[in-house]
């Protein structure tokens, strides 16, 4: 895989090197040459006075293209822009597609830099950027682009043609051209292939498809990746309560909105952030404290519960080998099963059946139980020689997965139900809690056999 | 989101109704009427005889485009197949987009149906078949498609348009047009807007990208994946080892491609599939035996270990009751620092320097060990009036969290290095291993200080 010609340290040796020595043309020449992501990765790499130079070497309109490639999210493009002035930080922003220069605006710290770019940028720009800027994070309306090409039915599609030629080089996606009648509602589509496969003299009318998928403006980013992925589309129009179009989506923001979605799906199993970066260790502790020191205090629960049977153990120390097993594996099954619910749930293919779906879990949880429950009565029997113990720990085994089992499944869909991300529900907070109640389990069942253990 | 007018159950009704009394013009009409994924949902919800009935009203072309849109990988594609006569089969599958004919051929169980349906269809579809079929799983050649526009560099821009206009019905990306030269080596694009801005009288050779960014054919298809999110890029040529042209990912394969590789980590994590689609508990049973059965004779060894202490408990019982809360707590940390490692690696932004990683991570669990050690001090020398005790489960609380961050980033990265995917080591394997040295440490603290406790 050929990224950079040299490697990235390379280059950006090379440029630093071309900066200091103020070679501004051939700077020019090279910096140019490479991909936008290159040029982004590069200025990345650099240090604030190379970068004071690149604000003097590059146009507002070339640094708009690295900055389109630049992960908008970035607490450091915060710092770029403050060590602009403002009359070219507000063209670039201006020369950024809308929806990046949304993200950048969005994620300013100083909100009075809003006000002054939104100012200092050409009209038409700012209009643009106002439109969106107030649309809720991670809904269709916040990752949409107002740059995209429009025509009304009446027109030729040689008129489009034309027309799509015109705006080609500003539209975010030219690979659809959106139709719609005089009230700017969405009636119709026409990709690009369609346009160029067909006569020229046609009408728009009669060549276009008048089933066009599209969202809603409020609708979820998670629905809106979802869709993109299911029709396999390059670009998804976004529509406002009267069906008129208020921008795209294009795919190459799905690819991100779908990244952001599995690492926040993946942090809510291990009940840490993993999208955050620390610089210090003192910052990575503090994200993960809040979540260690919940669930202590729920284990604390699990030790009160222990110290309770102080009397059982005292009489029958051989019980306290097995607690950590039973807790450990009924905690395992559990987050197998909070697993495979939360994906279902975000994959949207749950068969929404709340009962049988809890019932399959049951099932399931009573089978993995047996099997696990009498492999280790028999490990326990050949290890102690003593029967009893052996059922109590796999009985009690048994019970502990199906309870477990039944958690892992039942706790999210009911998050899922009362509107909260089931993705949230973590592996550690379904194995600390099922701690609590295999403990019951087992020291009940134990409490039962007591004479026959001892 | 409107994605069917009618709900997609009264749709299947619909469909049904009209295939059982055989009116063909009208469910032509309606169905063809549909997007090609509503038409593969729609498919997929039939019944055998309504199916053997579709495979007479539709020609294989059109059959061809719904199943463009199925899952590739579902596993009763491969009975679809085999309800249609051969020669349909087989120009169903020629009809295909080659990359997922392939996906197709390479899950059907009966192997002689690949060659029997190889040989039905034409000469020219089995050819990109065969070119396709032996690539490795996961790779470029395993995902991309021969189905491209390519031109020599001396055609005019004009030329190319003209080409890419005879070949839109049947390429599957039209958006980049890729240049060769005459030992078919990729030399350079140019992208469908530049080829409409520009006049076309223009040479090929003068306007085209020479920076063209490429993968080999072997590559992994996670890494294809991050460039072609990286670069923002529709479609993203493939190569041999000379350089030569083999094939193009086209972006709708890389979303597929995301989602695949993100359920694979979420599954990894949790230690179970979560892709695998179980019609029966017992199916799903099965899965999730392998990994909860390994881990319980990982358990035992904890039990076995704190059966050696029995002495030690059957003095100090008030020992047993903070067992679950160490466990509990460091597999908890030990998963959050596995999911951190995992991410960082999978997603390629690993810094790469093992050891101030690992000294990261030690400082980390030194400090959140540090607060939870004294929180839980503090807890049990208020509940339990005894410095000493609340000293030793503080001390081993601290201990057993710094030894299981450690492990959970040091495991995946040992695993990365070695070649193995760091995704399958899961949190329920580090929790259970680090049940192992929290209790060995804690015991052997509390060994120290036994006069002191009791």
């Amino acid at each position: 895989m050929e990224i950079f010609e040299r490697s990235l340290e390379e280059s950006i040796e090379t440029f630093k090197k071309l900066l200091n020595e103020n070679r501004m043309t051939r700077f020019r020449t090279e910096y140019l040459a490479l991909h936008n992501y290159e040029q982004s990765k590069i200025f990345a790499n650099l240090e604030k006075e190379d970068r004071e130079k690149i604000y003097q070497y590059l146009s507002p309109s070339e640094l708009a293209d690295v900055f389109d490639l630049l992960e908008s999210q970035d607490e450091t493009i915060d710092v770029y822009f403050d060590e602009m002035s403002h009359p070219y930080a507000a063209t670039v922003l201006g020369e950024m597609y809308a929806d990046n220069a949304v993200d950048v605006l969005n994620n300013l710290k100083d909100r009075d830099r809003v006000n002054i770019y939104m100012n200092l940028m050409p009209a038409e720009n700012a209009r643009e950027i106002s439109s969106l800027i107030n649309y809720l994070d991670e809904t269709a309306g916040a990752i949409m682009t107002t740059e995209f090409i429009s025509v009304q039915e009446e027109s030729t599609l040689g008129a489009a043609y034309h027309r799509l030629r015109e705006q080609a080089i500003k539209a975010e996606t030219i690979y659809y051209v959106y139709v719609v009648d005089e009230n700017n509602r969405l009636v119709g589509v026409i990709s690009l292939r369609d346009l160029i496969i067909n006569d020229e003299d046609k009408l728009i009318h009669d060549v276009m498809n008048t089933r066009v998928i599209s969202v809603q403006v409020n609708d979820n980013q998670e629905e809106v990746a979802k869709m993109v992925q299911d029709y396999d589309l390059l670009a998804l129009p976004v529509v406002g309560f009267d069906r008129e179009l208020l921008g795209v989506i294009t795919v190459d923001d799905v690819l991100d909105v779908m990244q952001d979605e599995a690492d926040s799906d993946y942090s809510g199993l291990a009940a840490v952030d993993v999208r955050e970066t620390h610089d210090t260790p003192l910052s990575a502790a503090r994200s993960r404290l809040p979540w260690l020191v919940t669930l202590l205090f729920l284990g604390m629960g699990t030790a009160t519960l222990i110290s309770r049977y102080d009397a059982l153990i005292a009489e029958a120390s051989v019980l306290s080998a097995f607690v950590t097993l039973i807790t450990g594996t009924a905690g395992n099954a559990g987050t197998q099963s909070l697993a495979v619910a939360v994906r279902k749930l975000t994959n949207k293919y749950d068969d929404d059946n709340f009962f049988s779906s809890i019932m399959f879990e049951l099932i399931t949880g009573a089978i993995t139980g047996l099997i696990v429950g009498i492999t280790v009565m028999l490990i326990v029997l050949v290890w102690k020689q003593n029967l009893v113990l052996g059922a109590v720990i796999g009985i009690a085994m048994m019970a502990a997965i199906i309870v477990a089992n039944l958690a892992g499944s039942f706790i999210p869909k009911i998050m899922d139900r009362l509107g909260f991300d089931p993705a949230v529900a973590s592996g550690p907070f379904i194995s600390t809690l099922s701690d609590l109640t295999s403990v019951f389990i087992y020291f009940s069942i134990a409490q039962l056999f007591l004479s026959a253990i001892i």
